[in-house]
């Protein structure tokens, strides 16, 4: 590969222009938009419209004027666009742990009789604890934790198991489910699903309604460039909206909460899932974040995310120097989302020398090195900036030298 | 009373320099503070540092730099200090509901044997519909709830009630429970308190500690002035901090959050009360409002809240047009918070009046009409001004006729 080569992928970008939507810092290399979601500037515009005129100048009023009321329900229609959900099924509220905590009861609550929540031994800690907090306290259903390997799941679809919960793309590999495959076989054994998108939404085209998923938990500071713990987001198909139950029923889900009811009485439909009062200035920035997709084809993005990893991996096998790094990600585009892990036992400090140097990404214990690749605003030039600049990091073993300095200044 | 003797309670004030600190639109006098709190200048200047400069420039790592991972529980700290806590008891975090929830289960939870949660029947309905969510969700402990009138409450604490769940002061009436007394009483029959501050915190000296309550959550963006659906807040006395579970075990809640160990182990202290990663936007704007209380004396606040309510009071009574506005809060200060609530049949048009001449207010159905008096940036003259308002409205019954006009306009 070329520079020249490199340039022209830039020209013929389609989404090259999408850049120009974000407010990134000169001359960083960011790939770590997995992990947040780099600052767009509508959203930049949006805080200071909602902080200062629409709550200083209007404020209790502008929960009508400017219908802070409906904006959750509003984002949850934006976001619904980007998972392949039909209007009435997807909400934007608290956080990604308290959805699931909502969903993962609801669904409980549906299978009685069947009490095991089948789930992959890696998936991402959260989901895991917080159906380990519903194994020891749940009333009416009871709640059983069973994790297994990925390559395991299907055997264990049986008609014992009441939920199948999932994350679709795994926050460590990149590792990417067969979303229609998986929830047609729980189907089959009665099983309802609930895959959870953080990884996924933003980042590619999802089809929840095609795929007849039942459920789905997502988060809006990675992709979906929401900003710092922006709120998150959940799906409940329509088919399920009569049977649903969770305790967190708060007055923002009651069906009207402004005539302060004694009992409570759920909302119909999406609606019953919200609780308490939310964050109207973070669901404002998130609002105006989920702009930059207006005009985005989903098919599109994603082509640009498999060629811009597709194109770090090629660099990286070219250069011998790089060998040393394993691909802890499925090599095939199709079976991952949209970063790529590598293990190396020094990877953290490889990780450390790469930001000392511009180029932002992370690392995951034990000895992940994690690159993550937004087709909005990465470009091809970015990756060949990134591997070149890995390059020198890993022939100068330079990353040895720092670690032991930060060491030394640390002790 | 006088105008020249109002004038002169502003020059005597304390507290009127604060009125600077708070960005007001020109000429509207903000009597609902107690629903929505104003805008400070400061908050302002942190939305943008923490957009601009926080997530744009420093992206990922201001979880570190900008130390956002500690924010939940400095701004605990800041809080604490408001509600006569000494450190470590205060968190920051989700929602009142969502908090209230994580309350409530741990003090059932602690108090196995023993089911009923005692309220009050007029409690604020959003805290009814969580208890009522437990009701029929929870696992290990039962859980019934038991709704009587204020002046009940003391005869019904026996030795079958696990948990006594109190709004401070109430949403509607502004009535103020004695919350030393009340909590003593409870402890007597081995009951746990639970309060609601959401109408406290900000308001009035509070004194959690001495009180030896248990349990409190409240609001940031009443009279904490943290902006629409700020984050909320919640307080475990020291004591409990061993036998606390609620299955909303989130990640940020977990004792090391970044080792993505495969199961939930609590972090110690108050951290544990931690879910899903916290909206850190929504958060800094409230950590600047809070500095607004940096060297705010509370038994001044309150002796300036006392005055403007009793200005307000004699002026009405002073006016005979006034007198069709019956009081349903409490007459001696000292029983209530710091809003007034009023009847009138027309109450609802009276207050669409009252709006449509700049002086902000709210309804709460049936017929209350609620002023709420903020007293770091309500002035004396602000009291005067409203209640001549209101005078001319009562008097030429304006309100009557503008109801009509925008009934017509709606049909």
């Amino acid at each position: 590969v070329k520079l020249a080569h490199v340039q022209a992928l830039d020209q013929a970008d389609p989404l090259a222009s999408r850049r120009q939507a974000f407010n990134l810092p000169e001359g960083v290399i960011y790939l770590d938009g997995n992990s947040l979601g780099a600052l767009p500037v509508a959203a930049q515009a949006r805080a200071r419209q909602v902080v200062d005129l629409q709550w200083g100048q209007g404020l209790i009023q502008s929960w009508n004027s400017h219908d802070w009321i409906n904006l959750p329900v509003q984002l949850g229609e934006k976001i619904a666009r980007l998972l392949g959900a039909a209007s009435g099924q997807t909400l934007c509220c608290d956080s990604t742990s308290i959805n699931l905590f909502k969903l993962l009861h609801s669904a409980l609550h549906m299978q009685q009789g069947r009490s095991v929540v089948l789930t992959q031994s890696d998936n991402f800690p959260a989901d895991l604890y917080i159906a380990e907090g519903l194994e020891n306290n749940i009333g009416v259903a009871g709640c059983q934790l069973q994790r297994v390997a990925a390559e395991a799941i299907p055997q264990h679809l049986t008609r014992e198991v009441a939920v199948l919960l999932l994350t679709h793309v795994n926050f460590k590999s990149g590792a990417m489910h067969d979303m229609e495959q998986l929830t047609r076989l729980a189907h089959a054994q009665g099983i309802l699903v609930i895959w959870d998108l953080a990884h996924s939404a933003g980042a590619m085209p999802l089809a929840l309604d095609r795929c007849e998923v039942d459920f789905a938990v997502g988060c809006g500071y990675k992709y979906l460039n929401g900003g710092p713990g922006a709120p998150a987001f959940l799906y409940a198909a329509t088919r399920h909206h009569g049977a649903l139950q969770h305790p967190l029923q708060g007055w923002m889900g009651h069906k009207a909460p402004f005539d302060f009811a004694a009992s409570y009485e759920p909302a119909a439909g999406i609606r019953q899932f919200l609780c308490g009062t939310p964050s109207i200035i973070a669901m404002s920035i998130l609002d105006a974040a989920l702009d930059v997709f207006a005009d985005v084809e989903m098919d599109v993005l994603r082509g640009k995310s498999e060629a811009l990893m597709e194109l770090f991996l090629e660099l990286k096998d070219a250069n011998p120097v790089l060998q040393e790094l394993q691909l802890a990600s499925p090599r095939a585009s199709q079976y991952r989302g949209s970063h790529l892990a590598f293990t190396h036992p020094d990877a953290y400090a490889i990780c450390q020398a790469l930001i000392a140097r511009q180029v932002i990404c992370d690392f995951r214990a034990p000895d992940i090195l994690r690159l993550g690749f937004a087709p909005l605003y990465i470009s091809y030039r970015n990756v060949w900036d990134s591997s070149v600049i890995l390059g020198e990091v890993m022939a100068s073993k330079v990353y040895k030298a720092e670690a032991y300095a930060q060491r030394a200044q640390v002790t």
